[in-house]
C-alpha cells in the first residue's frame, strides 16, 4: 500500500505505523482487532495526519465503521476499493477471495460485492498459511504450490472468474497463482484502487500536497525486528530510512 | 505441557496463561518478549501460583534469566529439562535443534548443550512454519513434508542423531517427522522432563498438593477465539472447562 500511494501521489509525506508487536491480526477476535486499531489511530493522529488509510484487509472488515464513527478524518479501508476493483469487468460473476480467517469469516468482502451487484456466486476460502510463507520468503518453492493447490482447488471447482487477494501481503504471490490458475481468471488487489480513493478524497478536500514537494518516509514499529527492514525491502522500490519503536497507549484486555 | 503436568501431578491446580493476543513470540525481538513475560508473570502471580512453568521456547531464551532474578517464587523453564533429555543419551553426539527463529537465534539451547558436555556437535534450525501448520491443523499434509523436507535437509547432511523439538507445538508433528527421519535419529522434547523437574522443585520445597485432591485447570486468554478451543482439544486428553478474558498490565511499549 505504501508502494502503492508513493507512485501515485508521490508529493504526500506518509507516516507508517507497523504492530509488529502484535501481529498477525488475522487470527484474533474481532474486539481485540477493534481495540487495537483504536490503538493504531490514535497514534497516527498524535503525528498529525490529514487522512488515515487501513492498509489490512483483517482491521478494515473488523474496524473500519467504528473508526469512522469516532474520528473526524478520513479513514479509508482497503475492502471497498478492492470490490470496486473486482467489479470493474462487468462480466465478473463468480468471485473467490482469499483473505485470513478474520478476514473471511467477518463476510465483509462477501456483503460489499453483493449489495454492489445482484446475482454474484462468492466463494471465500480462509488462507491462513499465506501470510508466515510470505513471511518466510518461500514465494517459489514447493511448499508454497502445495499449499496453494489446496486452498485453491474448491474455489476452481466452483469455476471463479476473479480471484480478489484480500490481504495486503498477497500481491507478492502472484507469480506462484499465475502459474496455478487457468488464465482467464482475474486477479485482483486493492493498493492501486485505495490510493486513487485517497487522491479522490484529498483532492475533494483540497488538501493534496503541492507536486514537487519533497516527501517523507516516516516508519514506526511497535517491534524492531531485522526482519521487518528485509521484507520492507522487499515490498517497497526503495530501501525506507530509520525505523522508530511506537509506543502504543493502552494496556492488553 | 498441561497435558504432562496433569499426567505427572494430577493433585496440583493448573492456571494457564495463553497471550492469544500477541502470539506468536517467536519472531519477536528480545526487548519484546522480555516484557511481555514480565506482564505475563505479574498476571500469574495475582492468581496466587506457587511455581511457574514459561511454556515457551521463545519466552524461555529470551526472559528466564531475568525473571528468576526478579520474581521470588521457583519459575521453570523448557530449555534445561530438554537439554537434560537430549543429553540421557550418553552417546548423542551430533544434535539438531529446531524452533521458532527467536528460539534459534538467541543461541540459548547451543549454549546449554555445549556447556553441559563437550564435544558435541550442535546444529540450530529456525522452522517459522511449523506453528502456522500445526495451528491450520495440516499434521499429514502434502505442504507439510515439502515444509519439512527443506528444514530437515541441511540436518540430515550433517548426519544429526538426535533432534530436539525446541517448540512447545512441535510434538503433533511428531508422526510427520518419523516418516521423513532415519529411524535411528532420536527425537526429543521438554515437556514430560520439564513436569519432572517441577516436581522434583514442589518437593524439595515441601509445596507438592495432597495426593487425591481433585485438580483445577483455570484457563486464561488475552484474546478469546474459538479455534483455541480445538487446538485445546487436540493438546489435551480432556477438554478445557471455561475460558476467560485475561487483561494484562502495561502498554505496548
Amino acid at each position: 500500500m505504501v508502494r502503492a500511494v508513493q507512485e501515485l501521489l508521490p508529493a504526500e509525506n506518509i507516516v507508517y505505523l507497523g504492530d509488529t508487536a502484535r501481529l498477525p491480526y488475522g487470527s484474533k477476535s474481532p474486539e481485540t482487532i477493534r481495540q487495537f486499531a483504536d490503538e493504531d489511530v490514535r497514534f497516527l493522529l498524535g503525528h498529525g495526519v490529514k487522512a488515515i488509510v487501513v492498509a489490512c484487509n483483517t482491521a478494515t472488515a473488523h474496524a473500519l465503521p467504528q473508526l469512522r464513527e469516532q474520528y473526524r478524518v478520513p479513514i479509508l479501508g482497503v475492502i471497498e476499493p478492492g470490490v470496486e476493483a473486482a467489479l470493474a469487468d462487468p462480466l465478473a460473476e463468480r468471485i473467490g477471495v482469499i483473505g485470513t480467517r478474520g478476514t473471511i469469516e467477518s463476510h465483509a468482502y462477501q456483503h460489499a460485492l453483493a449489495q454492489r451487484r445482484t446475482g454474484l456466486m462468492i466463494y471465500g476460502q480462509a488462507t491462513p498459511l499465506l501470510v508466515p510463507l510470505v513471511e518466510e520468503n518461500w514465494l517459489d518453492h514447493p511448499a508454497t504450490r502445495e499449499v496453494l493447490t489446496t486452498y485453491l482447488k474448491p474455489l476452481l471447482t466452483k469455476g471463479i472468474d476473479t480471484l480478489m487477494l484480500a490481504c495486503t501481503h498477497y500481491p507478492l504471490l502472484v507469480p506462484a497463482l499465475r502459474e496455478l490458475l487457468p488464465t482467464e481468471v482475474r486477479l485482483v488487489d486493492s493498493a492501486t484502487t485505495c490510493a486513487e480513493h485517497l487522491q479522490r478524497e484529498l483532492g475533494r478536500l483540497d488538501w493534496l500536497a503541492p507536486a514537487g514537494q519533497a516527501a517523507t518516509l516516516e516508519i514506526h514499529l511497535t517491534d524492531l525486528s531485522e526482519q521487518f527492514e528485509e521484507l520492507a525491502g522487499r515490498f517497497l522500490s526503495k530501501a525506507p530510512g530509520r525505523i522508530r519503536r511506537a509506543v502504543l497507549g493502552n494496556a492488553v484486555r
